[in-house]
């Protein structure tokens, strides 16, 4: 933890960061890609490596991966930004008329002013309504949703709500192990301390409830724990939570007097037919009285999963059972609340896509329905092409943009990665991309049962990249085992 | 302040927000804009109120105010936003080779990938080649660069790295009288409390050097003072610190071992010819050793006030004289340092601005310089015609996009307020608006002497629109004196 320290030779190091303090820093967020880059950077001057080509099969940018966001939205947006291009030839009628209306919508005609009214009205509207049709018509309230700029920030925002820096305890914020870096970070931002809790790898890391139960029991003792945060789609695991089981979750959270803080952000990529995404607004809906209308429920939402991407910076949440006065924080406060206003254009038409009417809506509905295709296609690969090697094990992938298979680690490779301080799937990681150019993200940086060791990897590929990498990942993995056998 | 409180019922209200947490949430920062919005509706709507028409001059948000986002900016991002345009015939040719260049340092070619290393390498850099062009040559590091979403979460994030919440005193923030509500609300949101300090009215709203140590002595008392925040040019008083202050102010932050955090978001529009905007770096620097190398300083710059606008979420800050492992926690913590793409594509732009040989050129500087100029018209025109109108005074204006005039209300007025429950300059405002359908901001919003009354007035007006507002002010103020004689 770095420190601002004031100016050497004085008694008072004044400004100096307490490495006691309750806010604890994060893991690195982007070490893999820093690597890759460097690699990248290496090969472009040059250097003699055993590969010749870099393949990023860790992150979950999509747009990154090579897949564009909608045209319908890029249209608009760049309307929008520059809205002479009303008159252009060169832009389909359809996408002018709709640029048209939004920028009535918004102050100055142009996506440069603040547009708090915009955001809070309109976007807040078009969401209610979205959110309405995804939830089999169970109302949503504009005045419960807060457009942002994305989930990360809102999760501090929402998690600072509830922790309370003068209680004897710290505030706990209960988190899925294996997960994203995020939800720790954004509990330690806020104040409070991050409990892990293990998913259930054998059942395809679904949330067990015995084990959620007892880190619960023993997370009492050093915390308060405040908040549940449920991952569904899971990430990086794949999984795609049943109706049965969220509504064990939810009887879990009524019970120990918990607030579900459900990450939905995957769910536009749920991609099996057999297993669609139930928000856990309709289930908690309908499970009806008196749950339905007490448990405390924040859910979110990111522009970055499906329609648009991360650099547009576009999410909301929508708070279930919560006080509308505490909406009025994220306003008055204003902090992470004043997003991009091209990403709340985006999310608006996300929201309110084309009609099957408009001539713009075919390319937009093949664009849609291509990720999940494309998406259902890499993980049935994934699970064929894995399932057959030796030493991997994939649990099923119902959802998500990842799979994350567990690889068999021989003795003396775990040895090899002690000497070197590495963590064992760290040291296979990179031996892997020493060798191949292939980029996975290790287990460890999701969290992983003690003792097994995965691989994070993107089913964002294109299907014939993904053939090849998988073709080397078993290749390499095999002389692997043999080589530290 | 609102809470999240768990299911009625119980007896362990476990997410109940404490009211005394250290966090204090700040004033509301929309309170006129909401009135504004709801006058304009009830005329929508053919309610008989004696105003026909709002005029809005109580805001800094340049877009809102009429004034479009530098049309090479809405061009870049436009076709960077949609990159198809780079074929369009519409768009020219200089602004697509611009976008060419930038989409090739984009992953996936695209805004909407995350692009972290796009912002901590390309962007920081063209922006520390701009600050040195700014300060006279004086060298500056891309690394102790952060772009980021604006101004108001940054500052959040700078406030927490030296805040202890475990010491035995709050952290203290200095924060300058009158000023905008975001800095007392940043040093809130990040666990430190604001103390207030009075600007010099009678010096044009200079920094008073002996005030300001009063108020430290006094401070002392009730928290760890540890930064000083300086706003220059100042809003809404539209101050230029002259050299001379700002070398009070920077032995003042040395001798009391303070952090100073200069807020120099209105750097651009810097207007007057004798009154040149100075950034805090040059000055530092200038000064020599030992000072130039050891003072700590974080300067903040915001794409919103000058080229572009709000809207965009944009702008970065320097660290001067601070361990540049510091600058790594912004990036691992990840939490607003994710700005919006697009933002950081008309950022980089207003860092390195079309060359006079490009076509794009002359509209570009045109505009630029349009802006500056219509502020210097409004700002000389303000004080013409308010220096002549009995009862209100108005202090010199040299930079910024406000004018902050002093105006004497009579006993009965302040009594009639005390009888509303209404600051008394509320009630002005609010009889005002009613009256006249103009919008200013009462100066309570900013904070102002006790006993002394103000308002807030943008300079971003059309300049017809200004003369019927100071002509509408001037009477009004005239008639009001009269009636509550």
């Amino acid at each position: 933890m770095a420190a601002i320290s004031t100016p050497g030779g004085t008694d008072t190091p004044l400004s100096q960061v307490n490495p006691s303090s309750q806010r604890t820093p994060p893991p690195p967020l982007q070490p893999l890609l820093e690597q890759a880059t460097a690699i990248e950077g290496e090969l472009t001057q040059g250097e003699d490596k055993s590969s010749t080509e870099v393949i990023c099969c860790h992150s979950g940018d999509a747009v990154a991966a090579g897949r564009q966001p909608l045209t319908y939205l890029q249209q608009v947006a760049a309307i929008c930004a520059y809205p002479t291009l009303l008159d252009a030839e060169c832009m389909p009628a359809d996408t002018k008329q709709r640029a048209r209306q939004i920028l009535q919508h918004l102050q100055g005609g142009s996506p440069g002013s603040y547009n708090l009214e915009y955001i809070t009205d309109t976007v807040a509207k078009k969401v209610a309504r979205y959110l309405e049709q995804r939830d089999n018509g169970i109302p949503s309230d504009p005045h419960c949703i807060v457009p942002c700029s994305g989930t990360a920030s809102a999760m501090v925002d929402v998690v600072t709500l509830v922790v309370d820096e003068r209680a004897p305890q710290p505030t706990g914020v209960l988190v899925p192990v294996p997960g994203p870096p995020l939800h720790a970070a954004a509990a330690g931002l806020a104040g409070a301390v991050a409990v892990p809790y293990p998913l259930a790898e054998e059942q395809g890391w679904a949330v067990a409830g015995e084990a959620l139960r007892q880190v619960l029991r023993q997370a009492r003792v050093r915390c308060h724990p405040k908040v549940l945060c449920i991952i569904n789609p899971g990430d990086p695991t794949g999984h795609v939570l049943s109706r049965q089981s969220m509504e064990d979750i939810i009887r879990l959270v009524a019970e120990e007097h918990l607030l579900l803080l459900a990450d939905e952000v995957q769910q536009e990529r749920a991609f099996l037919p057999g297993c669609p995404f139930l928000s856990f607004k309709r289930v908690l809906w309908e499970m009806g009285a008196p749950l339905a209308s007490t448990v405390q429920l924040v859910s979110f939402y990111s522009l970055s999963k499906g329609f648009g991407g991360g650099g547009f910076r576009a999410g909301f949440f929508e708070l279930v059972n919560i006080d509308p006065s505490v909406l009025k924080c994220f306003y008055t406060w204003g902090m992470s609340v004043y997003p991009s206003i091209l990403g709340q254009v985006m999310l608006e038409m996300a929201m309110e896509p084309p009609l099957p009417s408009d001539p713009s809506y075919p390319a937009f509905n093949e664009q849609r329905q291509g990720l999940r295709r494309d998406l259902a296609h890499n993980a049935r690969r994934v699970q064929e092409v894995l399932g057959r090697a030796p030493g991997i094990c994939c649990q099923p992938v119902q959802g998500g943009a990842r799979a994350f298979p567990r690889i068999q680690l021989p003795p003396r490779a775990l040895q090899q990665a002690r000497v070197l301080g590495l963590e064992p799937d760290v040291f296979f990681c990179q031996e892997l991309r020493e060798a191949t150019g292939v980029v996975l993200a290790p287990g460890s940086e999701f969290g992983q049962p003690e003792g097994t060791y995965h691989i994070g990897l993107s089913l964002l590929l294109p299907a014939e990249t993904l053939e090849r990498v998988l073709l080397t990942l078993t290749r390499f993995h095999a002389a692997f085992l043999h080589s530290f056998s």
